[in-house]
């Protein structure tokens, strides 16, 4: 049934919306009742306000958008009404799951294993989604409206319809202008392309922010940093014991979003999550202290066979009071680069990249390297925290959107693989012929300190390379590189054409390269795309 | 100068061969002489044999021969005669360094940075290269020989013309004759495809072979080790002596040449070196003592910062008495996973392996994993052997084959990125369509013990692909998995076609992918390639 279920909705995603208009009047009942009659209203006046002329083809469309809403809105009259009470039966642990949003009911059921949350759609369970949903805004889209209306079984008591959550995110922080927003709530933004070429490190207000929740506010004096051994014993330091007790370190280290450059994969064939074009990636000089030396003096053994994950937890919470977490094997943690930093780039955290304390763990995925740094705790398992165990892991491209999405196939991303993009110039930018050459300019980087050996450009869909001329940071060897390459080049514009592409891509320290194009690596959560970056240039003559 | 020369070589072989009817000769001079001779009979021979109604077609085709050969007979015999005294003056320090082959003298000046063996040419300045050439039969080709005669000045006097070598290999052991041998002197030879996938750890008689020299014939009994300090201080140990002072260790660990797959790259645009197809890559359990514990025990301290690379010396020499060499970095030496062997799969090491001794460096490319192991060296740098300075390095696709190569702007192969192949069905291979599906075998690796997290198959050229059960060695993790993974699956013959290629490709634990084509990765010498590896199949109805 599940499996039956799973593969409808799968036919669903990928074919025609059957609930187009639903979902594009938002998946209240209510509003979608008035909106039933307008439609009828409309019908009539707009077949009279047109000329004759375009009467046939208006007709045809509005009988068939008129048919539709009429049969759902036959369904919806006819669906039950429930209080609160009776959804509150459908919990987590009942046979069947039921949720709200707003006044609408739903039996989520055969659902759960295909949400791209994971079962975090539990924590809901016999409640209302909204306070939720009110935190993971990316919910709030027509398209995820349309699927949840698929499951509705009815409507909600009126008097049980929650209030208009308070806006969690009214203390965010202010932001630069020039960062591209994502999503405002919570903030996800990139680095402006055309600046982020210009600073080897990342100027703090430029550096991308990839923010799950809202950003808390802490007063540092007030912050304690946990750490927690297998035994049950805790250690806490407040960030000024933490700068007093332990030798300071500064390195050079990308941060870059599992995500990134995921708008691209999606123009291969589409995929679940935050549209981040290229540039979800930034490189800062972080300084603080070891971990390996924190561990060490709260008595933990670091070569301790039986510890074999070192977990990490922001103060960044959900509704629920859970934490954003994420784990590290131990033998990345107790590496030379690995730190509890508390500056960016020589000052003090800003508060969107996790102030007072954020751990840096260079060569690994963003996710891993927790903000607002709570809680450090040894372990034997990795996290069980929904960012280490529901996502962040990239799937087979045989994997597709409404399959069962069975995560524990998949390993947790840690490395990085190597990735490469151009930042100028922009996608279809207009060039002259009788300039004879473009300017280009863009990174590279790769996972585990893997340094990039060469960036390659092409002009001709990868028939002929050009090697480009590369930044990188003197003080960091090729083994051992985690901060960024920047490179800067330019081509000739081909003769006759009247566009082009300029292709880019990286060879790291261990000869690793990237695919050409996403049909290898596609996946399903739209993960790790590290094919070629393709810039399209229109020559004008 | 030197790059217009340069230049014309790269023209020479890129374009058409005009020394082509001297190259299918060989390049003797003086059997050319015969031949010139014998051209001219051929000529008016072949034109009475022949048939009236041939006869054009064959005058056309025999005038054009005669003319070519008419020149270069005659620029040949205008050339000058040379003693071995007046040759010995263009030694390596002169203006101008010259060498003999058999009985032509050559100006090769120009060549010297073209060479694909780096300066090593200059072993044989001012002499003979028939002694190397002796050992490196690589040379033997119509294509070398080609080239050389485009350097000749002049003929060497009779008297100095060097005897026939003897055969240096002629005390190389017994093969199996399962083996496709590639180069038969020195040994070069690949596992048989069809039989690799039948085992997980590859059977010694059936593990590729890769000589670069001939095979030492080591008495077990009077084998040193010798471990060289930083301050000249040597220990040497008897192979007992090392199996008793230290702890035993077994490790299943690949070793690959990093010319695996280069005729499949050389299909993309032509290439150098030895034409290994998918095999020349096997697994083994090898058994010994870590190096780490050796290099304690001489006082070496491991974590010294001072010592950055480790070297080894094999028993194989060329005729300077230079042996093989080759380097690692200490990060990796002082590792779990490096170990001196003297077992593999659980007997002695075979002669062509390595007996008695051979470092194991899991992870890396089989040209650091150096057999017949006399000598360790701890050093600031990295071994100034031929093979870690002047090989083994991949170039960009933008230096192609005539252009300087600048061994020092690229670093020497260590880890190896993400490799798969398919060992069957084999290419080519015909299937009844009555059959419906096709099983596949194969093997996936990566390196630095990034285990294999997934193995995808298309039969639709990369639309759709289809993951693949695993066979992996259970004692290692994705982390540190030194083994390799085979795979097996069948493939459902699509319909309707008469021909289809089966694609096979994997992913590292560091989501590390390959390339779809060689594009992107070609290089000069054809070194790792990893791009998608593609089966034609045909189907008979």
């Amino acid at each position: 049934m599940l499996g039956q279920r799973a593969a409808a909705v799968g036919r669903f995603w990928k074919h025609k919306r059957h609930f187009n208009s639903l979902a594009s009047t938002g998946s209240e009942y209510s509003r979608e009742d008035h909106e039933q009659s307008y439609y009828k209203y409309a019908y009539i006046a707009g077949a009279a306000a047109v000329g004759m002329l375009g009467v046939q083809q208006f007709m045809r469309t509005a009988k068939l958008d008129h048919a539709k809403e009429e049969k759902n809105f036959k369904k919806l009259a006819n669906l039950p009404m429930y209080a609160q009470e009776e959804v509150k039966k459908h919990g987590k642990d009942a046979d069947r799951i039921w949720v709200t949003y707003k006044d609408g009911v739903y039996d989520v059921t055969d659902f759960i294993s295909m949400h791209p949350g994971g079962d975090k759609i539990l924590l809901a369970a016999g409640a209302a989604v909204d306070p939720f949903w009110a935190l993971y805004s990316q919910h709030k889209t027509a398209e995820v409206l349309e699927i949840l209306e698929g499951y509705r079984i009815g409507r909600l008591d009126v008097k049980d319809v929650p209030k208009a959550e308070p806006d969690a995110f009214s203390n965010d922080p202010e932001r630069h202008p020039a960062l591209l927003v994502r999503n405002a709530k919570p903030f996800n933004a990139e680095s402006p392309p055309s600046l982020l070429t210009d600073h080897f490190y990342t100027p703090n207000e430029l550096f991308f922010v990839r923010n799950h929740l809202p950003v808390p506010d802490i007063k540092t004096e007030d912050h304690r940093l946990t750490i927690e051994t297998m035994n049950g014993k805790t250690i806490d330091l407040s960030v000024d014991e933490l700068k007093k007790k332990y030798k300071s370190y500064t390195i050079g280290s990308v941060i870059q979003c599992a995500g990134n450059r995921r708008a691209d994969m999606n123009q291969y064939k589409k995929v679940q999550g935050l549209m981040w074009e290229g540039t979800a990636i930034s490189n800062a000089e972080w300084t603080g202290v070891r971990l390996r030396d924190i561990l060490a003096d709260a008595g933990i053994d670091v070569f301790d066979e039986k510890i074999k994950h070192v977990h990490f937890e922001g103060c960044d919470v959900d509704p629920t009071g859970t934490p954003y977490g994420a784990s590290i094997p131990m033998e990345k943690a107790r590496g030379n680069e690995v730190i509890v930093a508390y500056h960016m780039n020589g000052v003090d955290i800003p508060r969107d990249h996790g102030a007072p304390l954020r751990v840096i763990v260079p060569g690994n995925v963003g996710a891993r390297q927790v903000k607002w740094l709570r809680k450090i705790i040894v372990s034997e398992k990795e996290s069980d925290s929904h960012w280490q165990q529901k996502d962040y892991r990239a799937f087979s491209p045989a994997v597709n959107i409404g399959d069962e999405l069975k995560w524990d196939t998949v390993p947790s991303i840690q490395e990085y693989p190597v990735q490469c993009a151009i930042c100028t110039p922009a996608p279809n930018t207009k060039v002259d012929r009788d300039d004879g050459t473009v300017d280009i300019s863009g990174y590279a980087w790769s996972g585990g300190g893997r340094g990039i050996i060469r960036i390659e450009i092409s002009v001709d869909g990868g028939e002929t390379w050009s090697s480009c001329e590369m930044e990188q940071e003197e003080k960091q060897d090729k083994e051992h590189m985690y901060a960024w390459t920047l490179f800067r080049t330019e081509v000739k514009i081909p003769p006759g054409v009247k566009e082009f592409n300029i292709i880019a891509k990286a060879v790291d320290r261990s000869y690793n390269t990237q695919p050409e194009t996403a049909s290898g690596i596609w996946n399903v959560r739209g993960l790790i795309h590290n094919a070629w970056h393709r810039v399209p240039i229109i020559v004008k003559d």
